[in-house]
């Protein structure tokens, strides 16, 4: 709960290594990947379908969350010679994350580790390693470090476009606007957070960019709330998933700038990004935080959640 | 729900097409895509995550479920000279499927539509159609239209792979063990349908090949029995989602044949597919007729759902 507070210097922390990002930026347009295959898991998940926009927008890549599976459990013989992958972990221990990029890089891919643990099995299996500096993280809902994740994403994807100075300014100022707007938003998720106290399923609609923020949230609500919560984009709802919304079901929606929902019950404001693509660190924080009041709200322990560990060794 | 009963006839009829998928085959195996492009929604996004899995294992080529919004949202300037796309849909006349296939034309890939539909919009659209056969869809839930998308991905992908002969054999067993199986299975989910008639939320679980059965059985439970049916693939719920059980929040695994659930409260039996691949086909029948039989028990028209209509048009 306490590192909600801690990311907008979480950030700065990352910004100390713009020129390893510089670095790996070149690595990556001089190979022009014809995919950027993105994998992790979690919150790291999450953050890799910001991935696939930050590389479709910046520098105009495909790039798809990459099926682990595919490659640990089936073997299937990609050529990766024209691929690039970027493994995302907190912890860098994650076993089949750890597989899939040993296996990538044997047969021809170039591989990147972004893991708060420089010292990890994954730095050691990967070509480069980036540390995401997000700092300890006590609690198990990893909040910093998807905050990173984001970031340390969007300046790999705009050093690749030659936009990298651009993105890192940018971050600045998101880490600026990020420490002015915590106070107001804490105060602002109590009422909602009471409100929901014995709600057991909702949905959280993010589009485009927003869907990875729509996936955190769910996640985090999901963990730390023991809500179930599922990330949903509007068009997936419309095709199927609305006919099970009723009076007991409510829908957390991260609205575009452009959009009204006259119809909300609560309406929490996020600072506007300096750079559009940039949206995503700022809008995910009231949902952070509408997580670790719920819990307690809910008598829970948002910092430890039943049944998980900080790191995951599940296959 | 009769339409469940038609899958092994809408499986034969597709079969007639056999000339036309080879064609297309040869169609994409000329071009030998540096990434296959699936898109669709619902059912249909579901079909498309099995495709990958088809052209990962049979050609061996990338495929991902790409973001419609980066290319009709966000207008994303792809380089699409070595892309393929397959779009995804039941009635042809979805917006933004058609739209996306329309840009990606212009911008040089190879565009495929399957659609029930050959004189829709989505086939006007695309350079090469195949009609999906899977007769009038009477009913909200379109299970002969997943089964007959999972079969043309499947004789696309063998087709490209120089497989298209023995994938299509393979699916006339199919045929043949899905009509033998159906009643069986039909008697076999009355008794935990009606145990399972309180349930709110539900986990789909399934790995790998597996996992598009699991999002297209939990859209089943969530538009035709309201229940929040939420798919994850094992290591998914390990990471987060864990936290959320308790005795109120069953599980719906699909198991592959070499795991055993010693602890499961209830075990439907599948038929061994011919062929690894084709497994999907048979796994997603026992949840079509659960979901039937669920909603009946808790008093619901599983082929009318509230809010829900044939054809959806949102954007």
């Amino acid at each position: 709960m306490a590192e909600i507070w801690d990311q907008p210097q979480a950030l700065l922390r990352l910004l100390e290594h713009e020129a390893d990002f510089a670095a790996v930026s070149r690595a990556l347009a001089e190979r022009s990947p014809s995919a950027v295959r993105l994998v992790g898991h979690g919150t790291s998940d999450a953050a890799a379908t910001f991935g696939t926009y930050a590389f479709g927008l910046l520098p105009g890549w495909t790039a798809l969350r990459d099926t682990i599976s595919l490659t640990v459990y089936y073997g299937a013989s990609f050529d990766l010679s024209n691929s690039a992958v970027i493994a995302l972990s907190q912890s860098g221990r994650t076993p089949d994350v750890v597989e899939y990029v040993t296996r990538t890089r044997k047969r021809g891919a170039l591989t990147i580790a972004l893991t708060n643990e420089p010292d990890s099995e994954l730095a050691a299996a990967a070509e480069a390693t980036i540390p995401l500096c997000a700092g300890p993280e006590r609690s198990v809902a990893a909040s910093k470090t998807y905050m990173n994740e984001l970031a340390a994403l969007a300046l790999l994807a705009g050093g690749a476009a030659g936009r990298g100075r651009e993105i890192a300014e940018g971050l600045r100022t998101v880490a600026d606007r990020l420490a002015g707007a915590l106070g107001p938003l804490e105060r602002a998720v109590a009422a909602p957070a009471v409100a929901f106290a014995y709600v057991g399923r909702m949905y959280v609609i993010g589009r485009g960019l927003e869907f990875a923020t729509a996936r955190e949230i769910a996640l985090k609500l999901t963990e730390t709330c023991r809500v179930a919560a599922e990330p949903l984009t509007a068009t997936d709802l419309a095709h199927g998933p609305v006919a099970a919304l009723d009076s007991l079901f409510p829908v957390w929606v991260i609205a575009s700038h452009d959009e009204s929902l006259p119809a909300a019950a609560y309406r929490l404001p996020v600072p506007q990004p300096p750079i559009p693509l940039l949206s995503p660190l700022l809008s995910v924080v009231p949902g952070q935080l509408f997580a670790a009041s719920l819990a307690r709200a809910k008598g829970l322990d948002p910092d430890h959640p039943v049944r998980l560990t900080k790191v995951t060794l599940a296959r």
